[in-house]
């Protein structure tokens, strides 16, 4: 047993000495951060190499999974983002950059499908541009973290249809489902948006076939974006997902936090609305005060 | 103070909660190796990740590396070998997947630059086949651990020619630089090759980039190539490096070990050859004594 003992400590000695030598490689990079994040992605790939033993079959597999990920990205498709939003890493990136203040609206995952330039809608207005789904009141104030109203933010909002498409998914150049508006002199908005449904990520490429194999699903939990800017207050990325959603403990990028399950009511056919529009059918409506924090 | 520290115990927290819920999510893979593997990479992804703290725009340039990378490789070129080359990655797989055993030989990379069925060589014969350089006799014998004599092993041996080039990379059919020969009864064998030069890793990619960036060299110590194999033995895949070469310390892909740095003895014009052989110029010579490793 001693003999084995110290094998295994030579063995380990032994790695850690190729862990520290190639750590050291980066010494020279002139760039201080650089050099800083190099060697900590050394540190914590071979920490992981080595705890999992990870075989030469395994290595294999890795670079062919890589390769494949890269055949498949283009500009219409994102298989390394999609990678990383699966493996947690997009929202951990994001939870690391909006760290929590006071009662601040709480941020979550950008996703591939925001389009600048999105037509503006007034207060009020209808930002389904021709989407279909259930039609969906959303209102509430924008304000500082000290509860003061905050004139003029501008809110982009974008969604998915009720088949779970963004326009841009279309390839015909409609655009739907999204629009940008201005909060009024009491930090108030409100729209007309519809209601949001699940849909998977694209899960044709390597990373569904990680989902598969790992028994997750590729559905991500119904949610409404958000991008609110305002000066002087932190830009504010995020969603509102809804309350009842069987998908919210299992949404495919980890976006749900808590703070950004709301309430949707559902309304019957006939029931008046907000601001008298005529509503063929059933309509939703929710509620989403959105807190800024402060810049920097 | 207090509140600060409140805060930043807060955030730790959220970002904990975070990895455990990605980890957990990988809790339903049928494979349990899968399932090991895809937990541990989730812990030290998001380890490495908080520890930079990782800002939303070097997670931006992170995707376009690997998307850069991705569409640089194709059946000729693998930028995420070269990737985890340079990151050690490759190398600590091996020193993983080869642990220490007694006084076998160690192991090293095994480079993209091997071909199958190379020619065969009788014992003493050239490899050269045509590969330019200063004539290299190289010898040798290939025993087990206790020192038995291994009779019949299979030796491949692969190398550049002196302008740093492979074979493979003319793209014109050559074969040169490789062949496999056999130890007679007395484990011994031996052959004519080149004397080995150093030549860099493919460094126009993004790969190379951030060699440069990190003030690193593309070159690789000067080596020669070996595979060894035989019935009941550990295959073994490594080098053999040059004593004296400058490199030595600085390969960039860390694949020296001071075991497999060999004496190469100049030897001027017209000094006896040990088979007879006339060679016009200077030549050189080495020994390199093998020792499998049980197999299993």
């Amino acid at each position: 047993m001693a003999d084995g003992e110290q094998a295994a400590r030579e063995q380990a000695a032994r790695e850690q000495e190729l862990t520290d030598r190639v750590a050291a490689s980066f010494d020279g990079a002139d760039d201080e951060r650089l050099r800083t994040v190099l060697q900590a992605l050394t540190r914590h790939l071979h920490a992981f190499l080595r705890e999992v033993r990870l075989t030469e079959d395994e290595w294999h597999k890795g670079i062919e999974f890589l390769t494949a990920a890269g055949h498949l990205t283009d500009d219409k498709r994102q298989e390394f983002i999609l990678l990383s939003d699966v493996l947690g890493a997009s929202m951990q990136t994001i939870a690391i950059n909006n760290e929590a203040h006071a009662n601040a609206t709480e941020a979550t995952v950008f996703g591939p499908f925001f389009v600048d330039d999105a037509p503006r809608v007034e207060n009020g207005g209808d930002i389904a541009g021709g989407a279909t789904g259930q039609p969906c009141w959303v209102e509430g104030t924008v304000t500082d973290t000290a509860g003061n109203p905050v004139e003029g933010a501008r809110i982009e909002v974008w969604e998915a249809d009720e088949d779970g498409f963004y326009d841009v998914q279309y390839g015909d150049d409609r655009t739907a489902g999204r629009a940008h508006l201005f909060s009024d002199a009491d930090g108030g908005y409100r729209f007309w948006g519809i209601t949001p449904t699940p849909y998977p990520i694209p899960h044709d490429g390597p990373v569904g076939a990680l989902l598969a194999a790992s028994g997750r699903s590729p559905l991500r939990a119904a949610h409404l974006h958000f991008m609110v800017t305002a000066p002087g207050l932190r830009a504010l990325v995020t969603h509102i997902f809804v309350r009842g959603d069987e998908l919210l403990g299992s949404d495919s990028v980890f976006g749900v936090k808590e703070s950004l399950v709301m309430d949707f009511e559902e309304l019957p056919a006939g029931a008046p609305t907000p601001d008298g529009r005529a509503v063929e059918g059933t309509w939703s409506r929710t509620r989403f005060d959105i807190v800024l924090a402060p810049a920097g």
